[in-house]
């Protein structure tokens, strides 16, 4: 794991960000926390050419509008056409059909090398596809509890294995390592898949922990291209793990907006060595 | 005052905000320190489709645009004809005949179940009313300091009931519950008036408590739809209360930005107990 | 130093931000640390009077687009007419064609007092000028790390006093007071320029710190209009010297987050003494 980290920090790559505004300072202090460096730009008028002085793309529709959906659509053909990491964070997709057709729009317009949600984002996705023969959309995907995962949807020791063949299954037919963070957290290529098991769940009581790891997966891939899936479930391990450590600092008084920014100081003091030694996960 | 606090934490309601891009994050974050959860959409093409899966509303005008405008329009009256909550926020009312208009517009398009603002921005809505007889405009409605109240309109103990009798009359022509915040609070339906006295002056120093504070008046409100007016009061004292638990935990070294969190901090760890024996205030 | 700092604590100015949304809410809270009031408004309905009402404006274009550019025109016009005071921070000039073209049009639209920027920003403004002679094209503008400065640019001892000079040059051709901030921080009206060690290289790490920078500048120009060039310098120095207090607080654990937090409090619990006695600077 530890050597994912290591070249983030190397390479400082810069990843160009097309986000919304609740969580957008958090991401940026993510990005430079883990040692790359964040650009917003979302105007029609620059978006592509940005991306193009960038090392990747993180494509985050939580306040999606009509001028930034355009802007979505160009930065990620220019970084494909360049051949540049671009990571979709489909926020919200199922909560309104706006987001849904985006997602779905998006994921035919531009190739995605990584899409990081929830269990409920992911599967309206994978509805969009009917990857396989498996029929997603029997799943309930229409539940939706806005931008946060559904109960009824939720990975379990239970549903596991089974999920695991349906989330590879996606991920070959959309052709892009899928990223689904939860209590326990997936990240496949289709062939093989990272259960991993680090984080709390009071994580979830904080705005944009899960924009903040799209934000550094996009760094993650940028700096080590070789090995994409490992350095995704490098990032996915190192923001569970910062969120365990943070957690044992707090004190008594302390609560959800100290623990953002405790988890932000977790990333940027995170060595190689604790990475390596707190990483939880098996590989199915 | 516990039991509204409990009912939020038990039904974790879904607050759709459309709000300003300054003091965001704080929000999502105190809707989620109360046991809310907040999901923010501001396009047109979903504003009300978001409504319609949550439990209420709040709107700011806060950075008010042309784009986001008609969604407020568009999710408030989808928010009235499902008999769901609406908030209305007037940041800076009085400040920009656009901010004035607006907010005007909104009271005459929308019911909103409560509004909260400064005593400047709730005085300029009033004059919009001509309430009851009282010309509001000769209190001087159009001085203003941009977002802060003007020290002119300030709430003391001798025109406290003068000024009680005004918000009354304000509330019942607007079908509303009126809470001004301040150095002391008024939250009244028209008939009864809570004056609240908990706060500190400082947390005029910290951008955005008015917003989070509406934010949270809004799950308030989801959650306790038998008793809206102790419901608001409850989450103005929460508010306040939170700025003073946070203020006793400063150390010497801290300031505005410290205390910004511990008082994100205190809401999330504000039990009944506490906020019962720290509510002050009396029902006139 | 410590009187420019009193008089924005004694005037308390109202500073009009056109901003991005990236870093718009500490920029907000370090204008209410240093003792002013910061107003968002960027839509063209209210963006020229919202200026009419402040004592100054804020332009920044972090995420400039197309429907607040115009209104970054029409404020600064206003804003110039009343003779108000207006800073210009050009956010990623040289990342893109859009940021250059956009600054370059704001220079000729519109008089700054002051504009701030990091030394690839400041590069790409004066190659736009050619001043007196020298071709800043040479000097590798077009390289560029997105809103970062680009190493090669960095100023040093061996090249300071070669660089005073452009910039001298630059800030006479322009009108305006150019703040340089870096390692090396320049501050001049072109004919001193104040030379300021102060800072500490980890606040490259926090998003936004050369915005909030740029907010607090406004206030200190507001507040000491019969020297612009020392209050300039001073908000320089406050911003730099809270960032060398802030950074002594830290615990082991703490990382740019919290530290992000600290420097604001360090601004708010900022006294004029310390300011004296801590600023570090040589006029040339």
């Amino acid at each position: 794991m530890k050597k994912f980290l290591k070249n983030v920090r190397k390479i400082e790559p810069l990843v160009h960000n097309i986000t919304n505004y609740v969580t957008v300072n958090d991401v940026a202090n993510v990005i430079l926390a883990c040692g790359a460096s964040p650009i917003m730009a979302d105007d029609i008028g620059e978006a592509a050419e940005i991306t193009s002085i960038c090392g990747g793309l993180n494509i985050n529709i939580g306040t999606l509008n009509q001028n930034t959906i355009p802007s979505m659509v160009a930065a990620g053909k220019k970084s494909n056409e360049l051949g540049h990491i671009v990571v979709l964070d489909p926020v919200g997709a199922g909560a309104s059909k706006l987001r849904t057709d985006t997602a779905n729009m998006l994921l035919k317009e531009v190739h995605f090398d990584a899409i990081r949600g929830n269990i409920s984002e992911i599967k309206t996705l994978m509805a969009g596809y009917v990857p396989e023969g498996y029929d997603c959309k029997e799943d309930g995907v229409l539940q939706t509890k806005g931008v946060d995962a559904n109960v009824a949807d939720k990975i379990t020791e239970q549903n596991l294995d089974e999920t695991i063949n349906k989330v590879k299954a996606f991920s070959r037919a959309a052709g892009s390592i899928i990223a689904i963070t939860g209590e326990i957290d997936l990240v496949t290529d289709g062939n093989e898949c990272y259960v991993i098991r680090n984080g709390r769940k009071e994580m979830s009581k904080i705005t944009g922990t899960g924009c903040q790891l799209s934000g550094m997966l996009t760094a993650f891939l940028i700096a080590n291209p070789d090995n994409k899936l490992g350095a995704a479930a490098a990032a996915v391990c190192t923001m569970g793990l910062a969120g365990e450590i943070a957690w044992k600092g707090l004190r008594r008084k302390d609560g959800n907006s100290t623990y953002r920014n405790a988890i932000i100081d977790a990333i940027y003091n995170m060595d190689g060595k604790a990475l390596e030694e707190g990483a939880r996960f098996e590989v199915k």
